[in-house]
């Protein structure tokens, strides 16, 4: 256990006895399901009954193209994605999308509009500077990032080509939602083609596939494992070629090539197809929203009825995904998560920029890890409050 | 097993009874060895104690910092990586490194040589296009990619920044080498550094790493899984700054952020590391390539006693790594691809653009695997030639 916590003793730590695992909040890479990794654990020695383990399998032998078919008919089906679409597995992670998006559809002159919300939104605005005029119609540092801006607040450009948003802000907490949790988006004018980066809540609710031009996520949270990303894009606007590029960089030719210019990532597909299929059998978007909805909803009741914890997201924007809240000092806050840990449960430290804590309840995180934080919490509440 | 191979009867296939598996002489992703995998099996479900599975962990989180700087430590260790060099993990595979050198290195109006030698070096001769002046310095097109050209045959340009070769052609069974399997190298004028695509025979045999100014290779058929690659760049080659580029596709920055700019491919690092575990563990590269040099030479000699199978390879550039070969008819080569599989041998049929066969014996590849191809390759022969 010593690696686990730099600032945790090394014995204490509830592994869960049964299973041998800790609840685990990290942000992302995130927590897997169980029966996931219970298969995968299987196949990494023999795929299919191949004799072959998955991580050995040609990209280009039938095991794999099984695999692959079965991975994007699974995602098609748990997204609706309508047949106008491509499905994409990239490399480089949602950063690398940061630049790909406005380098294969943004003309050097051209007008795209983005709204910062947040740590990685700032990121998207700052990477697509190179490649045409950036125009930010929201800008939520002043603010701290504590809310995401209703239609009256965003200064659109009105001669954007596309308009970027990020769908739940995991370091700060919050997420384009209804109050019911569901989508909420802003209205872009002209019909110009919202771009999501949705990495910490694809798949963790129902979204409907044709408001958007491009939808793109590392799997790492809700669909997968790191090393592998989706990308959803709209094909009308694969047609769009602003300026030449590597093959390597094209939407296009990811398209074209099924993802399979050159050797794919194939265990982390592999692990994004275990997990589709994980979530078709939970009932899909719909049935894993009401658990989510249900899972965060236990711990905010918790910071809504304390003058003790404070939570970082204004209330009608608080993220289902990432819950982010401080105690009334830094040394309760790092007690909290040395205490936590010592419970049996890891990775509540909040991001360096936000401080506090994080609790990140993805699709995978089971109800009694919900309610194991928040008994927790009322619990270290009580002795220090 | 219907899926192993579209042409085999379902049913037929010999699995080995004790393990559950087939040799599998894929040329990448490739093989591994069963203890790396073992390992990986425990390591997903709880990886080090953590009680949180290796492919859930953070990658700013403690056990992930230790995974990473073992990996690093490890592979300089098996290289004897000077200090000046940095070892990077990448993402893109080696597909991407066609187009991510010449876009760090090479000016627009520079030029580099490049020498292809076989398939993929026709890509990265292909892909540096757009970056500068690229003069092909050797063309074994003509020649069918049967050899590695002597120095007498190769044409400098005598002004290249750096000179591009293939140290193993994967697709074609050739490979840079001596008499006795070691590296021989171009003579590149004016002290030109040497970047080398190392795909398919990294860490299966010594090297000086001095002698490259670059070193790339996909981590799937010798050093870990499809997902990663290992890049070994000379410092100095970092201070080339000749174009603007995204900070994705900076040498520059993943040198800095020690390959963390972004979420990087945990459970691919993770991998190589124990595969460069696994290797110092097997005595380091000297002893890999005495047995690597052991397991070609089974093979080669049942080419070299028949008149009934013809290698593709000129016998002085054959590879110790991808033996390619074919029987006296396209007919005898489906035949010995599908009665190979009946005898627990699979993925031996040949890349596309060859035909025929196609053995690979990367570094985990049991020598009983090379000794069960050389005696189906004489039983097929007697009973078909």
């Amino acid at each position: 256990m010593t690696t686990a916590t730099a600032s945790a003793p090394a014995k204490s730590a509830v592994i869960h006895a049964a299973s041998g695992r800790i609840f685990n909040y990290s942000a992302g890479p995130g927590v897997l399901p169980d029966e996931v990794i219970r298969q995968a654990q299987e196949e990494l020695w023999n795929c299919r009954g191949s004799g072959i383990g998955i991580m050995e399998h040609s990209h280009r032998a039938k095991t794999y193209d099984a695999i692959l078919a079965e991975a994007i008919a699974d995602c098609r089906k748990i997204g609706s994605i309508p047949s106008d679409y491509h499905v994409l597995f990239m490399t480089g992670g949602a950063t690398s999308q940061n630049f790909l998006v406005p380098a294969n559809i943004l003309g050097q002159t051209e007008t795209a509009d983005y709204l910062t919300t947040g740590y990685w939104a700032e990121r998207s605005f700052e990477h697509a500077q190179m490649y045409g005029n950036i125009h930010e119609a929201w800008d939520g540092r002043p603010h701290n990032h504590t809310f995401i801006p209703s239609d009256a607040e965003i200064k659109w450009s009105g001669k954007a080509v596309y308009a970027h948003i990020c769908s739940n802000n995991t370091i700060y907490g919050t997420q384009w939602r209804n109050s019911d949790g569901s989508v909420r988006l802003p209205k872009v004018p002209n019909n110009a083609a919202l771009v999501c980066d949705m990495c910490s809540d694809i798949f963790s609710r129902p979204f409907n596939v044709r408001d958007f031009g491009i939808v793109y996520a590392g799997a790492q949270k809700n669909v997968g494992i790191a090393g592998v990303s989706l990308v959803i894009v709209r094909d009308e606007l694969l047609q769009r070629e602003p300026r030449e590029l590597p093959l390597m960089l094209q939407y296009r030719v990811m398209a074209k090539d099924e993802s399979r210019h050159n050797t794919p990532p194939v265990f982390p597909i592999y692990m994004s197809g275990l997990v589709f299929k994980w979530i078709l059998k939970q009932g899909g978007l719909a049935a894993l929203h009401k658990t989510n909805v249900e899972k965060a909803k236990l711990v905010y009741d918790v910071l809504d009825s304390s003058k003790f914890y404070q939570g970082h997201a204004r209330p009608d924007s608080r993220s289902l995904m990432n819950i982010t809240f401080r105690t009334p000092s830094e040394e309760l806050d790092a007690k909290f998560i040395v205490e936590a840990f010592q419970h049996g449960m890891d990775q509540l430290k909040g991001h360096r920029v936000t401080g506090g804590m994080r609790a990140s309840l993805y699709n995978a995180m089971p109800r009694a890890g919900a309610e194991a934080l928040a008994s927790f919490m009322r619990e270290f509440e009580r002795r220090n409050g």
